[in-house]
């Protein structure tokens, strides 16, 4: 490999070595950027108070300094008890269930990222321009285009807002796709059907707030959001 | 409350109690029963060689004896180093993203259950009932119908095999739905549009294994899921 080459692979850690057969662990960059972008929410794994915790929150990434944020109270809450602790953001999409003729050849499609990282807490106070900047990537990358059209955040409401940034350095990409693998063994002469049974996720049309004035018109980035789907493997 | 009625509700621990305002706390059982029987996926919190992780693996649900039965590797690995260890089951459906007139409010409709227990490896070895019934118990909850459809394990099949079983006693649901809420104050002014865009998850026509002989017909409890929907609020 070139040093380009390499610099466009994930480092394999001990975590993040891949185990099982059926899925497809990868270490490209551009793997784990895809299923980044993506995805529209996370589950955080903490431990707070001494409990492993799976926190789903919103989230966002900066591709360029190649920095994931996450929004979350409880997030910050392990924090503050815990500085310096590894902590782990997954994003999941399920593209289908897979049936196959044998209960044990089940499976899932999907697509994974899980990246493991030691989080900074950005704040107004330690850093307000950090955190400005984490919450036009987050907001960005659940609504383009919402930041430059909604109202930014004041002062007030940056003291009370925080995020963890956590570097992309370490994380354990799977894809998980095709046909069960059971049709050519013994239990293919079961006669049973076997397939995927496809799972899709999309936006709806944008449903107006009842509060707002007759005739305010959808702005053209949310009546694009429509046409968003998850559901297209890598 | 009478004792029949502080039976449908779950009890509030230090890690169940509310701490945040858009969102409503649930401690109904029904709603609980609710966000687990409408999920596919769960994302299960649980420590592995000193790093919370959260990883995305198949459940099901007994409300007889009221179990939770999660499927994965990574937990029986958890588990092995860590008996008698709490973990945390989260299960997570996304509904829309609400858009407000200001970031701050920004928000995403969801309705998400937190289960935390210690849990019990069930294996082969341990229990052979209790493993073939967790895992009729997670097949079902994936595909209802195919238990009875599919060939069973068998006992090298089994050998291969583990589950986590969690009583269902302690569990945080939150449910986050309707409008943006800054319609009334100065930002609903700025003459900017909010609202929800729905976000919906469904299984789509199934796609036969192409393994398959010609003609073998998709059994009616496989056509059937293309009808399912997680995106119903409860």
């Amino acid at each position: 490999m070139s040093p380009a080459e390499q610099n466009q692979q994930l480092a394999v850690t001990e975590r993040t070595r891949h185990r099982r057969l059926r899925e497809q662990g990868s270490t490209a960059r551009d793997d784990l950027d895809a299923v980044l972008r993506a995805g529209f929410v996370c589950h955080l794994g903490v431990v707070v108070d001494g409990t492993p915790m799976a926190v789903p929150t919103v989230y966002g990434v900066d591709f360029g300094t190649r920095t994931l944020y996450v929004h979350g109270s409880v997030a910050s809450r392990s924090l503050a008890q815990a500085p310096d602790t590894t902590v782990c953001v997954t994003v999941t999409h399920i593209d289908g269930l897979v049936l196959a003729r044998s209960v044990f050849e089940h499976g899932v499609n999907y697509r994974s990222a899980m990246v493991y990282g030691i989080p900074e807490l950005v704040t107004r106070r330690s850093d307000p321009d950090a955190l400005l900047h984490g919450l036009q990537v987050v907001t960005e990358h659940c609504a383009p285009g919402q930041w430059d059209y909604a109202r930014r955040p004041n002062a007030k409401e940056l003291a009370a807002t925080s995020l963890l940034a956590l570097p992309l350095d370490e994380a354990s990409v799977k894809i998980a796709s095709g046909p069960p693998e059971d049709g050519e063994g013994p239990d293919g002469e079961l006669g049973l059907w076997a397939g995927v049974v496809p799972m899709r996720t999309y936006f709806d049309v944008p449903e107006p707030d009842p509060a707002l004035p007759a005739g305010t018109s959808v702005p053209p980035h949310i009546s694009a959001m429509g046409t968003w789907a998850s559901a297209e493997p890598v």
